[in-house]
């Protein structure tokens, strides 16, 4: 645990440091053409927003490299940077644009600042779950629309996992109410932060490696990061007692792979495909990966370190779920391009409740 | 109906024109490879217990022939067979095991006749979900039971797809109390049917092409087969109005690729990783595409041909439930290796049960 806070916090310093001089050592696949030599090596950088090795989030890139050498039998050969080790986390959209590195691995919802849009292909208030996640993108056009969104910056995205739905995050007090939540300073990023700012929340942010501290010195009062294997990693279950769910927020981000367009041209048809199919099988990996680590991260919390799970109380749920609605609606008016997302992903979400209600919903309610 | 087998003979002309290209047109990619020369050509048989390009279940086999052959450069080549054109769709198990053919898609309950533990890597009523199952094989120990269990058989199992949790089936009828099972006729093959039959029910095994005409013609009195997606495929809508969920006896089962162990070792590393991570990807794009396409068939099948969608009631779930525990267990006393599996299986879901509940079960429910 301590270990990975001290990973993240070199992550950190890195971050600072390495900035700036980042390009000396990048040699992205410049030429190359369709008929590249059979026996040819590849030799890729990906840059991710985790630090390396990260539980869950940052294995991906490290299965993914394993994944596409093993295949390639040696001639792809991906080498992982963890967040600020040749850029900081939050320059990974940017560089691999540039191709100063062949690849990435982080979530579409960081680049909102340049790319609102992307928001739709990540973590969505009160949105699709994980499953019906990857059945929009892959057979309900939602793919086609992610790759349109990141043309214009010369990017190729590939689904890159999905932690599940979340957890609801870490307060010091019990919400009881929606009054509780007034002025409450709540680590939250991306759009629910801005579900929790229009019911009187308010919504900080701050790097999964200030969050303990944060917590701690009474900076933030409340804080969402993942998941219990994650969050236990953190140790956050040593500053807050309350472990509100269910994660209304990220109900089963989806991770990406951005790989430059350029660099992929450059493979040859089979290391393409390695690409792809690589990058489907980690998606599924990491899917298992918390399916088996989090439920036993959630026993530790319970039974040794007694932490109380609440459910957030319905008065509270159903006035976040109404905000959301009004924030998802004023993103699908930023451009013509957000409002067809909006509009896919919705009819999706429609079509699918009803099917995830009488299958999923009722055979857990059943067993 | 006329549409879906439309797109199956659009389906075998694509195929076989695909098959030819692929055969005449192979420019394999070297791999620089330990042993095996690089450029050699394997050519390699799937039998199939589906119709070839089944949807859902049958299309499994033909992404899976597509995935490698493209990694591959076409150095594996994987020609698929549909049921019944080599071998029948329950000779599947002994044609690889004996090495008629280098690999085979099925359901491990198929062969429950020879190998009674293999129901656990399929479908266990009230049993684990889609995401909990692969997370049990990949990360909690069950990939390691399933191979020490096909070992003997020469055999190397791999996931090969989930249809999601089913529905629980069609009826003349409607189920209100668990008098109105008695002695009622019910297609449900595997444990289900076991279960079924102990709270008064007759199962009735008949392969999936029959249920049409036995439901018409009162041979039985209900059936399930799978889910909206392809149970609209097979037109059951037309001789029976009762569409009863959640389908306890199938929450989402898990399909299998099995490999001839000496086909698989005869293969260079690099092709017996395309072999592996091909089938962890088209086991994840077979989740997607019943969660696209099985909420697009429910809709036609309620707003379109009237169907009258109805939960089970709660007092025939318990009694289910009840008689399920009593079927699992018994299961589990035939020997060593199905005590050992049961243990891994019931340890991992109790632990996935809460966490289950508090994640995507509270989240379904709050959305």
């Amino acid at each position: 645990m301590d270990n990975y806070r001290n990973r993240w916090l070199w992550g950190l310093i890195f971050l600072v440091g390495v900035v700036g001089v980042n390009c000396t050592g990048s040699s992205p696949q410049g030429s190359g053409n369709e008929g590249a030599s059979p026996s040819k090596i590849y030799r890729w950088k990906m840059v991710t927003t985790w630090p390396k090795n990260f539980p869950g989030l940052g294995m991906a890139p490290v299965h993914f490299a394993e994944a596409v050498r093993a295949m390639s039998g040696g001639r792809l050969l991906v080498k992982v940077y963890g967040a600020g080790e040749l850029v900081p986390a939050l320059g990974v959209f940017d560089a691999v644009s540039q191709g100063m590195t062949q690849m990435g691995h982080g979530a579409s919802y960081y680049w909102k600042g340049k790319v609102p849009e992307a928001q739709f292909f990540c973590a969505v208030p009160f949105g699709l779950s994980p499953r019906e996640m990857s059945g929009w993108l892959r057979f309900g056009g939602g793919m086609q629309l992610w790759k349109e969104l990141y043309k214009p910056y010369g990017l190729v995205p590939f689904m890159g996992g999905n932690t599940g739905v979340q957890m609801g995050g870490w307060f010091n007090k019990e919400i009881t109410s929606l009054e509780d939540i007034k002025g409450l300073k709540v680590r939250m990023p991306g759009l629910g932060g801005e579900v929790l700012e229009r019911v009187g929340g308010v919504p900080v942010l701050i790097a999964g490696g200030e969050i303990f501290t944060s917590l701690q010195t009474g900076v933030i009062d409340a804080a969402e990061w993942v998941g219990p294997y994650n969050d236990l990693t953190f140790g956050f279950h040593k500053v807050a007692k309350i472990y509100h769910y269910p994660g209304w927020q990220e109900p089963g981000p989806i991770l990406e792979f951005i790989v430059n367009e350029k660099a992929l041209q450059t493979l040859p048809q089979d290391l393409r495909a390695v690409v792809q199919y690589a990058a489907d099988a980690v998606h599924q990996i990491m899917l298992d990966e918390y399916a088996a680590r989090d439920p036993a991260a959630l026993e530790e919390l319970i039974d040794t370190h007694n932490i109380k799970i609440v459910p957030y109380p319905e008065e509270v749920l159903a006035a976040l779920k109404k905000e959301s609605e009004v924030v998802l609606k004023s993103l699908s008016e930023r451009s013509p391009m957000a409002k067809r997302i909006y509009d896919s992903y919705f009819a999706f979400k429609k079509r699918s409740e009803r099917h995830t209600r009488i299958t999923e919903g009722a055979f857990l309610d059943a067993r």
